[in-house]
């Protein structure tokens, strides 16, 4: 498919942006979106941008019934220099192609999808949103269409691109939350689909959720399904802990999502010259560091906050603390840096930001 | 809620209703459907049957992204007398509400529900197929419609039923089916939602359904997520063993399905005075009662198929074939029992059929 093979209806009306100070994530969307059919034999066809409008489906489409579901999250942001850019975007398209293999959804080619969205970000470049901290958030989805109850992989999708204008995630600051290590909820086991960006996953995580919110506790911390002692991922980010020098994050076991954030941040201390491992971490060895005075930092990495301080960490009844509760030196740093280089401010050294060129003007 | 809170639109036209001998499953569907919806403060509201049509959904309904949903599915059968019958209905409404509860959404009246699907069906009479080993599918489910990007429980539902005429299942008589037991992939775990009904448990289990039937076999034999060894379920069917004059099924555990056939086999075979145990049961287990001779039945159990005789594991490269590949006595036994109560023809000695009464004329 070529980039020229896409249609472009714009709105006729424009909807009002929402003021800086107005944000929410996920709440408020882009005057348009765009949308690609697939049907079996045909392959994926009838690329195009429209105006962002409710989906209509038959109430048997799977979707509605076998979760057949992908999707994928990033971000834009305005630079200094009014830009446009990306971050690592390539990562996210090539990341949805794991999902879909796992789903049994049929690939999207990843320089087509990547090129659709940066038409579609330059048709709606005015939301992306100038003020510090904010950016536009884009969220690829791919959804199972076939009107039809049996179980089997549908032999229609649709692959929709929509985006929202979202504000700082930290209004005051970048600061550490408070985590319970999750004993009897398990969000997902090897041979499973903990490693694709499924919905199923994150509709078995929300009991977990709602449990932990109950005590206080903004997010849970997932061991492993098969010994419930592995350390695994922290609400949907990737985790770091920084122990007597040594940073470590759980090495991808099949059962972890391949967070994008995770990736940047190794390759990050990798050029920095820090020692950072991927291996396997249990929370007994979290335990036995904090007792000796060793554990020096945990964190979260994921799309939306960046990076995550955990302050407190509640494990079989004991409230462990963490860096006294305050964000560590080594958090803000990376915090600082990526967030730098996100939005223009800081130096690309590792060659990770695109920029939307904007040739679509209305 | 009440009965007479309903609105009821019918429909100006009227589809073809399928020949008999056309009948496909999940792909043709009724005049009507029922919905209802849920607003968090509001509760369940609206309820109304109206003509079958299109759902239209936000692209960020929360149902697109996360998977929060829940479905169930039952059989309503044409007597010999003309009358329509439900088999155990409450259960799947019961279930509905387990179903509801693992993945935080509001649970539904279960007397008004199944008020609501009777009114449906009334509507509907002329759909419910007459030939011998035809019923019509029900398929109550709830969607997430919250047009929210956040990862947390929805504050909108639609709770909705929809209805297909389907052929026999089984069009040349019962007949055994060929399985591959998994050992890659995992259905569910401990912790999980593998007793849930919920889409992302379905979406999971496609990958390991398509690489097994690219071997040739039906379905696949799913074992524990923790140690691969102990038997759960067969395709989306219960599996019962009968070794040596013990039948065995699974004990529930939490990744099980809890089906509504299999609770009415352990029944039944109680009230026959036969042996029957819930209990674990490993691959090893029943590998060894092959040896000996005494893996004597074995059969999936389900809504679908009702009963579907095994004639063959694939294990760990060794084909162990069961009752020489034929249907085994027990197995048609029950399937007869079965099919003859829900169907009206055999005496109802359990007291599980419910009448639809036809208030509704067109
Ligand atoms: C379950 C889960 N883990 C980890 C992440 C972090 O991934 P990324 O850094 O690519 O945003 C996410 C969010 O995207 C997630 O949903
Ligand atoms: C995963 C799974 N297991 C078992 C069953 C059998 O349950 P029931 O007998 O209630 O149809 C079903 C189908 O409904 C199912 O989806």
């Amino acid at each position: 498919m070529k980039e020229h093979d896409m249609q472009i209806t714009l709105s006729t009306t424009k909807k009002e942006k929402p003021q800086a100070d107005q944000l929410e994530f996920g709440k408020q969307f882009t005057d348009h979106m765009f949308i690609m059919d697939y049907t079996q034999g045909q392959g994926w066809h009838d690329p195009r941008i429209v105006p962002y409008q409710p989906l209509s489906l038959e109430p048997s489409a799977m979707i509605f019934h076998y979760g057949q579901s992908v999707f994928e999250g990033l971000k834009a942001y305005a630079t200094p220099e009014d830009e446009i850019i990306l971050f690592r975007p390539e990562k996210n398209f090539q990341r949805l192609n794991s999902s879909n293999s796992r789903l049994c959804i049929p690939d999207v080619d990843v320089d087509f999808a990547l090129k659709a969205l940066k038409t579609l970000i330059s048709v709606d470049k005015d939301w992306v949103p100038q003020a510090e901290g904010t950016s536009l958030y884009i969220r690829p989805f791919i959804i199972a269409t076939e009107p039809y109850l049996g179980v089997s992989p549908s032999n229609k999708y649709q692959f929709i691109i929509i985006m929202s204008p979202v504000g700082s995630y930290y209004k005051e600051g970048i600061h550490p939350v408070k985590i319970a290590v999750e004993s009897a909820f398990t969000r997902a086991v090897n041979g499973g689909t903990g490693e694709a960006k499924t919905g199923g996953n994150y509709a078995s995580s929300l009991k977990a959720q709602e449990v932990s919110e109950k005590m206080g506790y903004a997010q849970v911390l997932w061991l492993d399904g098969v010994e419930k002692k592995y350390i695994e991922e922290v609400g949907s980010m990737n985790v770091f802990f920084k122990i007597n020098g040594e940073i470590i994050t759980p090495a991808l076991n099949g059962s972890i999502l391949p967070g994008i954030t995770r990736d940047s941040i190794i390759e990050l201390l990798k050029h920095w010259g820090l020692p950072v491992s991927e291996r396997r971490i249990s929370m007994e060895e979290v335990h036995e560091a904090y007792k000796l005075g060793h554990l020096e930092e945990a964190f979260g990495t994921g799309t939306a906050a960046v990076i995550s301080p955990i302050g407190e960490f509640l494990w079989n009844g004991e409230e462990m603390l963490v860096q006294s509760g305050e964000t560590g030196e080594l958090s803000r740093k990376l915090y600082d840096t990526l967030t730098g280089v996100q939005t223009g401010k800081v130096a690309d050294e590792l060659n990770w930001t695109t920029k939307v060129e904007e040739k679509v003007t209305q």
